[in-house]
Protein backbone atom coordinates (compact mmCIF):
# COMPACT_ATOMS: atom_id res chain seq x y z
CA UNK A 1 0.00 0.00 0.00
CA UNK A 2 2.60 2.32 1.14
CA UNK A 3 3.81 2.62 -2.45
CA UNK A 4 0.63 3.82 -4.29
CA UNK A 5 1.51 7.05 -2.23
CA UNK A 6 3.56 9.87 -3.10
CA UNK A 7 6.06 9.31 -0.24
CA UNK A 8 8.28 12.24 -0.67
CA UNK A 9 5.44 14.89 -1.40
CA UNK A 10 3.74 13.59 1.54
CA UNK A 11 6.57 14.46 4.07
CA UNK A 12 7.05 17.66 2.55
CA UNK A 13 3.53 18.64 3.55
CA UNK A 14 3.65 16.76 7.15
CA UNK A 15 6.86 18.54 7.29
CA UNK A 16 4.96 21.82 6.71
CA UNK A 17 1.82 21.22 8.86
CA UNK A 18 3.95 21.13 11.78
CA UNK A 19 6.49 23.98 11.48
CA UNK A 20 3.16 26.08 11.00
CA UNK A 21 1.33 24.45 13.95
CA UNK A 22 4.91 25.28 15.54
CA UNK A 23 4.85 28.82 14.55
CA UNK A 24 1.35 29.45 15.45
CA UNK A 25 1.58 28.06 19.11
CA UNK A 26 4.67 30.18 19.50
CA UNK A 27 2.52 33.14 18.27
CA UNK A 28 -0.62 32.86 20.84
CA UNK A 29 1.80 31.99 23.36
CA UNK A 30 3.72 35.61 23.45
CA UNK A 31 -0.20 36.89 23.00
CA UNK A 32 -0.76 35.86 26.17
CA UNK A 33 2.43 36.41 27.79
CA UNK A 34 2.71 39.91 26.60
CA UNK A 35 -0.93 41.30 27.24
CA UNK A 36 -1.31 42.91 30.32
CA UNK A 37 -3.99 45.09 29.80
CA UNK A 38 -6.61 41.96 29.02
CA UNK A 39 -9.96 41.95 31.33
CA UNK A 40 -9.08 38.63 33.15
CA UNK A 41 -4.93 39.71 33.18
CA UNK A 42 -5.56 37.99 36.64
CA UNK A 43 -5.61 34.54 35.03
CA UNK A 44 -2.60 33.18 34.38
CA UNK A 45 -0.78 33.21 30.63
CA UNK A 46 -1.63 30.18 29.15
CA UNK A 47 0.68 27.17 27.52
CA UNK A 48 -0.19 25.04 25.25
CA UNK A 49 -0.05 20.72 26.17
CA UNK A 50 0.05 18.42 23.71
CA UNK A 51 -1.71 14.92 23.88
CA UNK A 52 -0.37 12.60 20.71
CA UNK A 53 -2.95 10.11 20.03
CA UNK A 54 -2.54 6.61 17.67
CA UNK A 55 -5.84 5.56 15.13
CA UNK A 56 -6.72 2.26 16.65
CA UNK A 57 -7.87 -0.53 14.53
CA UNK A 58 -11.99 -0.52 14.72
CA UNK A 59 -15.22 -0.81 13.27
CA UNK A 60 -13.88 -2.61 10.50
CA UNK A 61 -11.60 0.19 9.01
CA UNK A 62 -8.19 -1.17 8.54
CA UNK A 63 -6.44 1.57 9.58
CA UNK A 64 -2.97 3.43 10.87
CA UNK A 65 -1.76 7.39 12.07
CA UNK A 66 -2.43 9.26 14.86
CA UNK A 67 -1.55 13.08 16.00
CA UNK A 68 -1.00 15.63 18.20
CA UNK A 69 -3.75 17.72 19.76
CA UNK A 70 -2.02 20.90 21.39
CA UNK A 71 -4.88 22.57 23.65
CA UNK A 72 -4.37 26.17 25.70
CA UNK A 73 -6.53 27.92 28.01
CA UNK A 74 -5.24 30.80 28.67
CA UNK A 75 -6.52 34.44 29.85
CA UNK A 76 -6.50 35.46 26.23
CA UNK A 77 -7.35 32.58 24.01
CA UNK A 78 -10.40 30.64 26.71
CA UNK A 79 -9.58 27.54 24.46
CA UNK A 80 -7.79 26.75 21.24
CA UNK A 81 -6.68 23.54 19.64
CA UNK A 82 -4.95 23.13 16.96
CA UNK A 83 -4.86 19.17 16.13
CA UNK A 84 -2.04 17.51 12.91
CA UNK A 85 -2.68 14.37 12.17
CA UNK A 86 -1.67 11.99 9.73
CA UNK A 87 -3.85 8.94 8.99
CA UNK A 88 -4.46 6.35 6.80
CA UNK A 89 -6.34 3.21 5.79
CA UNK A 90 -9.38 1.79 3.62
CA UNK A 91 -12.57 3.85 3.36
CA UNK A 92 -15.90 1.77 4.46
CA UNK A 93 -18.00 0.52 1.03
CA UNK A 94 -20.48 3.39 2.17
CA UNK A 95 -18.42 6.37 1.89
CA UNK A 96 -15.70 5.01 -1.13
CA UNK A 97 -17.93 6.75 -3.62
CA UNK A 98 -18.56 10.00 -2.40
CA UNK A 99 -14.83 10.43 -1.69
CA UNK A 100 -12.58 11.54 -5.18
CA UNK A 101 -10.60 9.00 -6.59
CA UNK A 102 -12.12 6.28 -3.91
CA UNK A 103 -14.35 4.64 -6.10
CA UNK A 104 -11.96 1.90 -7.66
CA UNK A 105 -9.53 1.98 -5.03
CA UNK A 106 -10.26 2.70 -1.36
CA UNK A 107 -7.05 3.14 0.47
CA UNK A 108 -6.84 6.66 1.48
CA UNK A 109 -4.08 8.47 3.06
CA UNK A 110 -4.78 11.74 4.91
CA UNK A 111 -2.90 14.55 6.39
CA UNK A 112 -3.79 17.91 7.64
CA UNK A 113 -3.73 20.40 10.32
CA UNK A 114 -7.19 22.16 12.08
CA UNK A 115 -7.45 25.24 14.33
CA UNK A 116 -9.98 26.32 16.61
CA UNK A 117 -9.98 29.28 18.46
CA UNK A 118 -12.22 30.77 20.87
CA UNK A 119 -11.74 33.58 22.49
CA UNK A 120 -12.18 34.98 26.04
CA UNK A 121 -13.50 38.42 24.78
CA UNK A 122 -16.62 38.93 22.94
CA UNK A 123 -14.72 41.70 20.52
CA UNK A 124 -12.23 39.48 19.04
CA UNK A 125 -14.07 36.20 16.25
CA UNK A 126 -13.94 32.66 17.31
CA UNK A 127 -11.26 31.47 14.18
CA UNK A 128 -11.29 28.62 11.90
CA UNK A 129 -8.65 27.85 9.99
CA UNK A 130 -7.82 23.70 8.35
CA UNK A 131 -5.15 22.95 5.85
CA UNK A 132 -5.26 19.20 4.16
CA UNK A 133 -3.79 17.40 2.01
CA UNK A 134 -5.74 13.55 1.15
CA UNK A 135 -4.47 10.64 -1.21
CA UNK A 136 -6.69 8.24 -2.49
CA UNK A 137 -6.57 7.45 -6.40
CA UNK A 138 -5.60 11.20 -6.63
CA UNK A 139 -4.01 13.81 -4.32
CA UNK A 140 -5.60 16.92 -3.60
CA UNK A 141 -5.38 19.99 -1.41
CA UNK A 142 -8.39 21.34 0.48
CA UNK A 143 -8.76 23.67 3.99
CA UNK A 144 -9.52 27.61 4.55
CA UNK A 145 -9.92 29.96 7.05
CA UNK A 146 -12.88 32.14 8.50
CA UNK A 147 -13.75 34.18 11.37
CA UNK A 148 -16.74 34.01 13.47
CA UNK A 149 -18.03 36.97 14.91
CA UNK A 150 -19.59 37.01 18.70
CA UNK A 151 -20.91 40.20 19.37
CA UNK A 152 -22.38 43.01 16.85
CA UNK A 153 -21.01 43.13 13.21
CA UNK A 154 -17.55 43.96 13.64
CA UNK A 155 -17.26 45.57 10.29
CA UNK A 156 -13.22 46.77 10.28
CA UNK A 157 -12.67 43.21 11.51
CA UNK A 158 -14.35 41.81 8.49
CA UNK A 159 -12.96 44.10 6.00
CA UNK A 160 -9.11 43.68 7.25
CA UNK A 161 -9.18 40.06 6.79
CA UNK A 162 -11.52 39.47 3.81
CA UNK A 163 -8.81 42.06 2.34
CA UNK A 164 -5.83 40.32 3.04
CA UNK A 165 -7.20 37.10 1.47
CA UNK A 166 -8.10 38.61 -1.21
CA UNK A 167 -4.51 40.15 -2.02
CA UNK A 168 -3.08 36.95 -1.24
CA UNK A 169 -5.69 34.81 -3.44
CA UNK A 170 -5.04 37.66 -6.23
CA UNK A 171 -0.84 36.47 -6.32
CA UNK A 172 -2.17 32.97 -7.12
CA UNK A 173 -5.21 33.45 -9.39
CA UNK A 174 -7.56 36.03 -10.02
CA UNK A 175 -10.41 33.72 -9.85
CA UNK A 176 -9.61 32.12 -6.68
CA UNK A 177 -10.79 35.10 -3.97
CA UNK A 178 -14.64 35.16 -5.35
CA UNK A 179 -15.13 31.59 -5.75
CA UNK A 180 -13.35 30.58 -2.43
CA UNK A 181 -14.87 33.38 -0.85
CA UNK A 182 -18.27 31.85 -1.98
CA UNK A 183 -17.67 28.81 -1.38
CA UNK A 184 -16.94 29.55 2.41
CA UNK A 185 -20.38 31.41 2.70
CA UNK A 186 -22.38 28.41 1.19
CA UNK A 187 -20.48 25.81 3.51
CA UNK A 188 -20.47 27.34 6.72
CA UNK A 189 -24.37 28.41 6.96
CA UNK A 190 -26.76 26.96 8.92
CA UNK A 191 -30.10 26.20 7.29
CA UNK A 192 -32.38 25.23 10.08
CA UNK A 193 -31.83 28.82 11.25
CA UNK A 194 -31.40 30.82 8.05
CA UNK A 195 -28.18 32.03 9.54
CA UNK A 196 -24.44 32.23 8.21
CA UNK A 197 -21.88 31.01 10.82
CA UNK A 198 -19.57 33.72 10.94
CA UNK A 199 -17.84 36.14 8.58
CA UNK A 200 -16.87 34.13 6.00
CA UNK A 201 -13.53 33.72 4.88
CA UNK A 202 -12.28 30.91 2.26
CA UNK A 203 -12.97 27.75 1.57
CA UNK A 204 -11.12 25.53 -0.84
CA UNK A 205 -11.01 21.83 -1.56
CA UNK A 206 -10.08 19.11 -4.36
CA UNK A 207 -7.62 21.40 -5.13
CA UNK A 208 -5.00 19.16 -7.39
CA UNK A 209 -3.87 20.92 -10.77
CA UNK A 210 -0.89 21.56 -10.23
CA UNK A 211 0.93 19.87 -6.96
CA UNK A 212 3.86 22.59 -6.81
CA UNK A 213 1.58 25.41 -7.43
CA UNK A 214 -1.22 24.37 -4.98
CA UNK A 215 1.58 23.26 -2.60
CA UNK A 216 2.09 26.99 -2.70
CA UNK A 217 -1.32 28.48 -2.43
CA UNK A 218 -2.17 26.41 0.53
CA UNK A 219 1.34 27.57 2.56
CA UNK A 220 0.29 31.14 1.54
CA UNK A 221 -3.36 30.55 3.45
CA UNK A 222 -1.47 29.09 6.33
CA UNK A 223 0.93 31.74 6.38
CA UNK A 224 -2.22 34.59 5.89
CA UNK A 225 -4.34 33.27 9.13
CA UNK A 226 -0.77 34.27 11.36
CA UNK A 227 -0.61 37.51 9.25
CA UNK A 228 -4.09 38.69 10.21
CA UNK A 229 -5.69 36.75 13.00
CA UNK A 230 -2.98 37.42 15.62
CA UNK A 231 -3.34 40.76 14.58
CA UNK A 232 -7.00 41.53 14.95
CA UNK A 233 -6.52 39.75 18.67
CA UNK A 234 -4.18 42.14 19.38
CA UNK A 235 -6.00 45.35 18.21
CA UNK A 236 -9.67 44.36 19.96
CA UNK A 237 -7.88 43.17 23.46
CA UNK A 238 -8.34 45.96 25.26
CA UNK A 239 -11.79 46.72 24.84
CA UNK A 240 -13.81 45.51 27.92
CA UNK A 241 -16.72 43.70 27.84
CA UNK A 242 -20.20 43.62 29.87
CA UNK A 243 -22.28 40.75 31.15
CA UNK A 244 -24.66 41.09 28.19
CA UNK A 245 -22.24 41.21 25.55
CA UNK A 246 -20.48 37.82 27.38
CA UNK A 247 -24.25 36.73 27.17
CA UNK A 248 -24.53 36.94 23.45
CA UNK A 249 -20.99 35.05 22.70
CA UNK A 250 -22.15 32.28 24.74
CA UNK A 251 -25.81 32.03 22.78
CA UNK A 252 -23.57 32.30 19.38
CA UNK A 253 -20.98 29.66 20.87
CA UNK A 254 -24.30 27.35 20.66
CA UNK A 255 -24.65 27.83 16.84
CA UNK A 256 -21.09 27.21 16.25
CA UNK A 257 -21.78 23.76 17.81
CA UNK A 258 -25.03 23.41 15.88
CA UNK A 259 -22.93 23.70 12.89
CA UNK A 260 -20.14 21.64 13.80
CA UNK A 261 -22.47 18.58 15.28
CA UNK A 262 -25.29 18.68 12.67
CA UNK A 263 -23.32 19.85 9.02
CA UNK A 264 -19.14 19.92 8.99
CA UNK A 265 -18.24 17.02 7.07
CA UNK A 266 -15.07 17.41 8.69
CA UNK A 267 -16.95 15.64 12.33
CA UNK A 268 -18.93 13.59 10.01
CA UNK A 269 -15.65 12.03 8.32
CA UNK A 270 -13.99 11.46 11.46
CA UNK A 271 -16.68 10.16 13.35
CA UNK A 272 -17.26 7.91 10.42
CA UNK A 273 -13.26 6.86 9.71
CA UNK A 274 -13.04 6.07 13.74
CA UNK A 275 -11.37 9.24 14.50
CA UNK A 276 -10.04 10.27 17.88
CA UNK A 277 -12.52 12.03 19.84
CA UNK A 278 -10.74 14.68 21.37
CA UNK A 279 -9.34 15.89 18.23
CA UNK A 280 -12.47 15.59 16.48
CA UNK A 281 -14.15 17.74 19.17
CA UNK A 282 -11.30 20.33 19.90
CA UNK A 283 -13.40 22.35 17.96
CA UNK A 284 -16.34 22.65 20.70
CA UNK A 285 -16.58 25.62 22.56
CA UNK A 286 -14.87 25.78 26.32
CA UNK A 287 -18.95 27.56 27.13
CA UNK A 288 -21.90 27.56 25.48
CA UNK A 289 -25.66 28.57 26.40
CA UNK A 290 -28.98 27.74 24.81
CA UNK A 291 -31.27 29.86 26.64
CA UNK B 1 -57.71 15.27 4.26
CA UNK B 2 -59.37 15.60 7.39
CA UNK B 3 -61.31 12.07 7.48
CA UNK B 4 -58.69 9.97 7.03
CA UNK B 5 -57.70 10.74 10.44
CA UNK B 6 -59.50 8.80 13.90
CA UNK B 7 -60.44 13.06 14.67
CA UNK B 8 -62.04 11.97 17.88
CA UNK B 9 -59.40 9.99 19.34
CA UNK B 10 -56.80 12.42 18.79
CA UNK B 11 -59.07 15.38 20.34
CA UNK B 12 -58.85 12.82 23.26
CA UNK B 13 -55.00 12.57 23.24
CA UNK B 14 -54.52 16.41 22.57
CA UNK B 15 -56.85 17.08 25.57
CA UNK B 16 -54.18 14.62 28.02
CA UNK B 17 -51.37 15.67 26.73
CA UNK B 18 -52.34 19.11 27.42
CA UNK B 19 -53.36 18.80 30.67
CA UNK B 20 -50.18 16.56 31.64
CA UNK B 21 -48.54 19.76 30.63
CA UNK B 22 -50.52 22.10 32.95
CA UNK B 23 -49.79 19.20 35.73
CA UNK B 24 -46.34 18.96 35.30
CA UNK B 25 -45.78 22.89 34.98
CA UNK B 26 -48.04 23.74 38.09
CA UNK B 27 -45.99 20.80 39.83
CA UNK B 28 -42.91 22.49 38.78
CA UNK B 29 -43.66 26.03 39.81
CA UNK B 30 -44.64 24.69 43.18
CA UNK B 31 -41.10 23.60 43.97
CA UNK B 32 -39.75 26.65 43.17
CA UNK B 33 -42.18 28.35 45.23
CA UNK B 34 -41.75 26.12 48.24
CA UNK B 35 -38.07 25.09 48.23
CA UNK B 36 -36.17 27.33 50.73
CA UNK B 37 -32.77 26.06 51.57
CA UNK B 38 -31.26 25.39 47.38
CA UNK B 39 -28.18 26.84 47.19
CA UNK B 40 -29.29 30.20 45.11
CA UNK B 41 -32.17 30.52 47.04
CA UNK B 42 -31.47 34.10 46.47
CA UNK B 43 -32.54 33.76 42.94
CA UNK B 44 -36.17 34.37 41.82
CA UNK B 45 -38.81 31.43 41.77
CA UNK B 46 -39.10 30.51 38.37
CA UNK B 47 -42.23 30.95 36.50
CA UNK B 48 -43.17 29.26 33.13
CA UNK B 49 -43.17 31.44 29.83
CA UNK B 50 -45.22 29.97 27.00
CA UNK B 51 -44.73 30.81 23.43
CA UNK B 52 -46.82 29.96 20.73
CA UNK B 53 -45.48 28.58 17.45
CA UNK B 54 -47.39 27.78 14.34
CA UNK B 55 -45.47 25.38 11.04
CA UNK B 56 -45.16 27.59 8.11
CA UNK B 57 -45.62 26.19 4.47
CA UNK B 58 -41.96 25.72 3.35
CA UNK B 59 -39.41 23.11 1.96
CA UNK B 60 -42.22 21.73 -0.16
CA UNK B 61 -44.07 19.90 2.85
CA UNK B 62 -47.92 20.90 2.93
CA UNK B 63 -48.32 21.64 6.28
CA UNK B 64 -49.83 22.55 9.46
CA UNK B 65 -50.27 23.09 13.06
CA UNK B 66 -48.13 24.28 15.42
CA UNK B 67 -47.38 24.21 19.19
CA UNK B 68 -46.74 26.13 22.97
CA UNK B 69 -43.46 25.69 23.98
CA UNK B 70 -43.47 26.73 28.20
CA UNK B 71 -39.93 27.19 29.38
CA UNK B 72 -38.86 28.06 32.52
CA UNK B 73 -35.31 29.71 34.13
CA UNK B 74 -35.69 29.67 37.73
CA UNK B 75 -33.79 28.54 40.88
CA UNK B 76 -34.26 24.58 41.36
CA UNK B 77 -35.10 24.44 37.32
CA UNK B 78 -32.08 26.09 35.63
CA UNK B 79 -33.99 25.19 32.44
CA UNK B 80 -37.16 23.20 31.98
CA UNK B 81 -39.02 23.25 28.77
CA UNK B 82 -42.54 21.46 28.24
CA UNK B 83 -43.36 21.45 24.66
CA UNK B 84 -46.65 20.42 23.19
CA UNK B 85 -47.66 20.34 19.52
CA UNK B 86 -50.16 19.02 16.97
CA UNK B 87 -48.93 19.04 13.96
CA UNK B 88 -50.06 17.49 10.28
CA UNK B 89 -48.76 17.59 6.49
CA UNK B 90 -47.23 15.33 3.97
CA UNK B 91 -43.74 13.52 4.45
CA UNK B 92 -41.31 14.35 1.78
CA UNK B 93 -40.08 10.82 -0.88
CA UNK B 94 -37.62 10.70 1.15
CA UNK B 95 -39.00 10.36 4.29
CA UNK B 96 -41.82 8.21 3.61
CA UNK B 97 -40.16 5.34 3.27
CA UNK B 98 -38.43 5.22 6.69
CA UNK B 99 -42.30 6.16 8.66
CA UNK B 100 -44.58 3.27 9.58
CA UNK B 101 -47.94 2.83 7.41
CA UNK B 102 -46.36 6.32 4.86
CA UNK B 103 -44.92 4.20 1.40
CA UNK B 104 -48.49 4.21 0.19
CA UNK B 105 -49.66 7.24 1.52
CA UNK B 106 -47.49 10.27 2.83
CA UNK B 107 -50.08 12.33 4.62
CA UNK B 108 -49.15 12.63 8.10
CA UNK B 109 -50.63 13.43 11.51
CA UNK B 110 -48.54 14.05 14.77
CA UNK B 111 -49.39 15.33 18.47
CA UNK B 112 -46.66 15.39 21.17
CA UNK B 113 -45.88 16.32 24.64
CA UNK B 114 -41.65 16.40 25.24
CA UNK B 115 -40.08 17.73 28.04
CA UNK B 116 -36.24 18.29 29.17
CA UNK B 117 -35.27 19.88 32.46
CA UNK B 118 -31.71 20.56 33.24
CA UNK B 119 -31.52 21.26 36.79
CA UNK B 120 -28.79 23.75 39.21
CA UNK B 121 -27.97 20.60 41.25
CA UNK B 122 -25.54 18.55 39.74
CA UNK B 123 -26.73 15.68 42.10
CA UNK B 124 -30.14 16.24 40.43
CA UNK B 125 -30.62 14.23 36.97
CA UNK B 126 -31.64 16.01 33.86
CA UNK B 127 -35.09 14.49 33.03
CA UNK B 128 -36.57 13.55 29.16
CA UNK B 129 -40.14 12.80 29.16
CA UNK B 130 -42.03 12.46 25.67
CA UNK B 131 -45.61 11.03 24.63
CA UNK B 132 -46.53 10.82 21.25
CA UNK B 133 -49.21 9.79 18.72
CA UNK B 134 -48.27 9.51 15.25
CA UNK B 135 -51.19 8.41 12.40
CA UNK B 136 -50.26 7.76 8.99
CA UNK B 137 -52.51 5.20 7.30
CA UNK B 138 -51.56 3.48 11.14
CA UNK B 139 -51.80 4.87 14.12
CA UNK B 140 -49.36 4.43 16.81
CA UNK B 141 -48.26 5.86 20.20
CA UNK B 142 -44.22 6.30 21.34
CA UNK B 143 -42.74 7.76 23.75
CA UNK B 144 -40.32 7.08 27.31
CA UNK B 145 -38.96 8.20 30.48
CA UNK B 146 -35.33 8.81 30.67
CA UNK B 147 -32.95 10.03 33.49
CA UNK B 148 -29.31 11.51 32.79
CA UNK B 149 -27.11 11.99 36.58
CA UNK B 150 -24.80 14.63 35.73
CA UNK B 151 -22.27 13.93 38.92
CA UNK B 152 -21.24 10.51 40.06
CA UNK B 153 -23.64 7.28 39.99
CA UNK B 154 -26.49 7.98 41.95
CA UNK B 155 -27.18 4.49 42.70
CA UNK B 156 -30.62 5.20 45.11
CA UNK B 157 -32.21 7.47 42.56
CA UNK B 158 -31.62 4.67 39.58
CA UNK B 159 -32.74 1.87 41.60
CA UNK B 160 -36.16 4.04 42.76
CA UNK B 161 -36.84 5.07 39.07
CA UNK B 162 -36.48 2.04 37.51
CA UNK B 163 -38.58 0.45 40.30
CA UNK B 164 -41.25 2.75 39.80
CA UNK B 165 -41.12 1.99 35.78
CA UNK B 166 -40.93 -1.56 36.46
CA UNK B 167 -44.18 -1.59 38.66
CA UNK B 168 -45.80 0.27 36.57
CA UNK B 169 -45.02 -1.27 33.29
CA UNK B 170 -45.70 -4.32 34.93
CA UNK B 171 -49.77 -3.83 35.24
CA UNK B 172 -49.82 -3.64 31.63
CA UNK B 173 -47.95 -6.55 29.92
CA UNK B 174 -44.76 -8.65 32.05
CA UNK B 175 -42.75 -8.24 29.19
CA UNK B 176 -42.84 -4.44 28.42
CA UNK B 177 -40.60 -3.32 31.24
CA UNK B 178 -37.82 -5.86 30.00
CA UNK B 179 -38.44 -4.87 26.58
CA UNK B 180 -38.78 -1.06 26.70
CA UNK B 181 -35.73 -0.45 29.26
CA UNK B 182 -33.61 -2.84 26.66
CA UNK B 183 -34.64 -0.09 23.68
CA UNK B 184 -33.96 2.75 25.80
CA UNK B 185 -30.66 1.63 26.43
CA UNK B 186 -29.78 0.84 23.12
CA UNK B 187 -31.34 4.31 21.88
CA UNK B 188 -29.75 6.86 24.41
CA UNK B 189 -26.38 5.60 23.59
CA UNK B 190 -23.26 7.42 22.35
CA UNK B 191 -21.19 5.53 20.23
CA UNK B 192 -18.30 7.89 19.32
CA UNK B 193 -17.61 7.73 23.23
CA UNK B 194 -18.84 4.39 23.85
CA UNK B 195 -20.99 5.51 26.61
CA UNK B 196 -24.55 5.46 27.70
CA UNK B 197 -26.12 8.62 27.78
CA UNK B 198 -27.51 8.37 31.30
CA UNK B 199 -29.10 5.96 33.62
CA UNK B 200 -31.65 4.76 31.20
CA UNK B 201 -35.57 4.35 31.91
CA UNK B 202 -38.14 3.24 29.08
CA UNK B 203 -38.61 4.03 25.25
CA UNK B 204 -41.44 2.78 23.08
CA UNK B 205 -42.46 3.16 19.47
CA UNK B 206 -44.71 1.91 16.99
CA UNK B 207 -47.33 0.84 19.82
CA UNK B 208 -50.35 -0.17 17.94
CA UNK B 209 -51.76 -3.18 19.33
CA UNK B 210 -55.19 -1.72 21.25
CA UNK B 211 -55.99 1.24 20.83
CA UNK B 212 -57.58 2.09 24.43
CA UNK B 213 -54.88 -0.64 25.90
CA UNK B 214 -51.93 1.41 24.58
CA UNK B 215 -53.39 5.16 25.23
CA UNK B 216 -54.23 3.95 28.89
CA UNK B 217 -50.46 2.47 29.28
CA UNK B 218 -48.94 6.18 27.51
CA UNK B 219 -51.32 7.77 30.17
CA UNK B 220 -49.46 5.62 32.99
CA UNK B 221 -45.86 6.57 31.57
CA UNK B 222 -47.22 10.12 32.54
CA UNK B 223 -48.33 9.47 35.34
CA UNK B 224 -45.49 7.38 36.12
CA UNK B 225 -42.93 10.92 35.42
CA UNK B 226 -45.66 13.16 37.87
CA UNK B 227 -44.66 10.43 40.73
CA UNK B 228 -41.36 10.20 40.37
CA UNK B 229 -39.15 12.81 39.07
CA UNK B 230 -40.40 15.57 41.35
CA UNK B 231 -40.00 13.00 44.17
CA UNK B 232 -36.42 13.02 43.54
CA UNK B 233 -35.75 16.55 42.92
CA UNK B 234 -37.00 17.23 46.64
CA UNK B 235 -34.98 14.39 48.18
CA UNK B 236 -31.65 16.41 46.58
CA UNK B 237 -32.48 19.60 47.01
CA UNK B 238 -30.74 20.35 50.24
CA UNK B 239 -27.47 18.33 49.46
CA UNK B 240 -24.65 21.30 48.56
CA UNK B 241 -22.39 21.25 45.43
CA UNK B 242 -19.15 22.09 44.71
CA UNK B 243 -17.58 23.97 41.90
CA UNK B 244 -15.60 21.31 40.55
CA UNK B 245 -18.91 19.20 40.73
CA UNK B 246 -20.79 21.88 39.06
CA UNK B 247 -17.85 21.41 36.15
CA UNK B 248 -18.36 18.08 35.94
CA UNK B 249 -22.06 18.84 35.22
CA UNK B 250 -21.68 21.27 32.42
CA UNK B 251 -19.02 18.93 30.43
CA UNK B 252 -21.78 15.48 31.38
CA UNK B 253 -24.28 18.36 29.95
CA UNK B 254 -22.02 18.48 26.52
CA UNK B 255 -22.44 14.46 25.59
CA UNK B 256 -26.18 15.75 26.35
CA UNK B 257 -25.69 18.09 23.36
CA UNK B 258 -23.64 15.72 21.18
CA UNK B 259 -26.39 12.83 21.67
CA UNK B 260 -29.31 15.46 20.63
CA UNK B 261 -27.43 16.63 17.47
CA UNK B 262 -25.61 13.70 15.99
CA UNK B 263 -28.42 11.34 16.79
CA UNK B 264 -31.58 11.82 17.91
CA UNK B 265 -34.74 10.87 15.66
CA UNK B 266 -36.44 13.68 16.83
CA UNK B 267 -34.37 16.57 16.57
CA UNK B 268 -34.05 14.88 13.05
CA UNK B 269 -37.52 14.41 12.73
CA UNK B 270 -37.97 17.88 13.37
CA UNK B 271 -35.41 19.89 11.51
CA UNK B 272 -36.45 17.47 7.93
CA UNK B 273 -40.22 18.68 8.61
CA UNK B 274 -39.67 22.06 8.63
CA UNK B 275 -40.02 22.23 12.91
CA UNK B 276 -40.15 25.16 15.12
CA UNK B 277 -36.42 25.47 16.18
CA UNK B 278 -37.33 26.94 19.48
CA UNK B 279 -39.55 23.39 20.04
CA UNK B 280 -36.37 21.14 18.55
CA UNK B 281 -33.64 23.00 20.56
CA UNK B 282 -35.40 23.38 23.96
CA UNK B 283 -33.64 20.34 24.87
CA UNK B 284 -30.57 21.83 24.93
CA UNK B 285 -29.01 22.87 27.94
CA UNK B 286 -28.28 26.63 29.54
CA UNK B 287 -24.78 26.46 30.34
CA UNK B 288 -22.06 23.64 28.70
CA UNK B 289 -18.51 23.07 28.55
CA UNK B 290 -16.35 21.24 26.12
CA UNK B 291 -12.65 21.74 27.75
Amino acid sequence: MKNTFPNKRIKNIEKYFKSLRDEICLCFENIEDNIKNVSNAGLKAGKFKKRVWKRGADEGFSSGGGGVVSIMNGRVFEKVGVNISSVMGTFSEEMRNEITGASNNNKFFATGISLVAHMHSPHIPAAHMNLRYIHTTKGWFGGGIDLTPMYGKPDKIKKQFHNALKEMCNKHDSRYYGKFKKWCDEYFYLPHRNEARGMGGIFFDNMEENWDQTFRFTKDVGQTFLNTFPNIVIQEIDKKWTKRQREKQLIKRGRYVEFNLLYDKGTAFGLKTGGNIDAIFMSLPPSVSWL
